[in-house]
């Protein structure tokens, strides 16, 4: 989609629990703005067939209105234990379905550089990531953790962003 | 779908380099028929989130024409390693994801289980699974490997499955 220079990523930090989702878009002067963002979460009772399917259906909702260039999520090369990572790995399977599905190019960044990208410091907790999402993108109250992340995510794509705005707009205008 | 006390099962061993399937139907008087049965493979250089991308398609198509009752699919529990699970996780997580969106439920076995439905031993090879799936199907030539395992994982399914053909008939038909 051209939006004459603007990016608008959608990051997402998945779980087979709750999956956070924002959107954060680039405007023409580089400035960073708050799109949207949430959490998906399944009820009590529901299979782990059903929570992936509820996660597939609102990211494909998410992506259909608000229409993102691209998709912005976490690298992962562990996890606490192989029950733990055979679980993220379900819930990510579905995200990165979600993105393929709809031809929006997935960009992964590691933990560290997302944290860095947003507080400046690698090692940051999430409550830091919490609050300096918030302040970057001026929203009223702080977003959910896992919607901060996500957010976090977003923002760390559009940082690392480095192709210049005009050659952006000129390829989007093939 | 009410096939007069027919059960068809769809096997699937899933995997983000090749994910196998294969349908089994159990026929009216008990006895197992091979419906269809295939590897999913992606191509060379092809990112992780069109393989799954690709792996959804496929299975999509093979339960719109084969129109199974349920899907059987292996559990697990543990990994070689922590990157490992997260891999398998992402291709099972697109495979779960296939049978809630057909509204198709899930059986899961452990490895074991389904192991000792075909072969009669928990601790057999893949090669024992293939020669005994291709016996107990009777087909022409012994299937893939990856294919057998699924093929053996809806025969486990059928195995398992207790319900008296008389009632399950009853429940199809309201």
């Amino acid at each position: 989609m051209n939006r004459g220079g603007s990016l608008r990523v959608l990051g997402i930090d998945p779980g087979t629990l709750v999956t956070g989702y924002g959107i954060v878009e680039r405007g023409r002067s580089g400035d960073l703005i708050h799109v949207c963002d949430g959490e998906i979460k399944a009820g009590r009772g529901v299979t782990l067939a059903e929570r992936l399917l509820s996660i597939s259906e609102s990211l494909r909702k998410v992506i259909g209105e608000y229409r993102p260039d691209c998709v912005s999520v976490e690298s992962v090369f562990f996890a606490k234990n192989v029950k733990s990572a055979l679980m993220l790995g379900h819930a990510r399977g579905v995200v990165l379905l979600s993105a393929a599905f709809s031809k929006l190019p997935v960009h992964e960044y590691s933990p560290r550089t997302v944290k860095q990208a947003v507080v400046g410091y690698g090692g940051a907790s999430k409550e830091q990531v919490q609050k300096m999402v918030s302040l970057l993108l001026n929203t009223a109250s702080a977003p959910k953790p896992d919607a901060a992340d996500a957010l976090a995510a977003a923002i760390c794509h559009i940082h690392h962003f480095n192709e210049p705005l005009e050659s952006l707009a000129a390829s989007r205008a093939e």
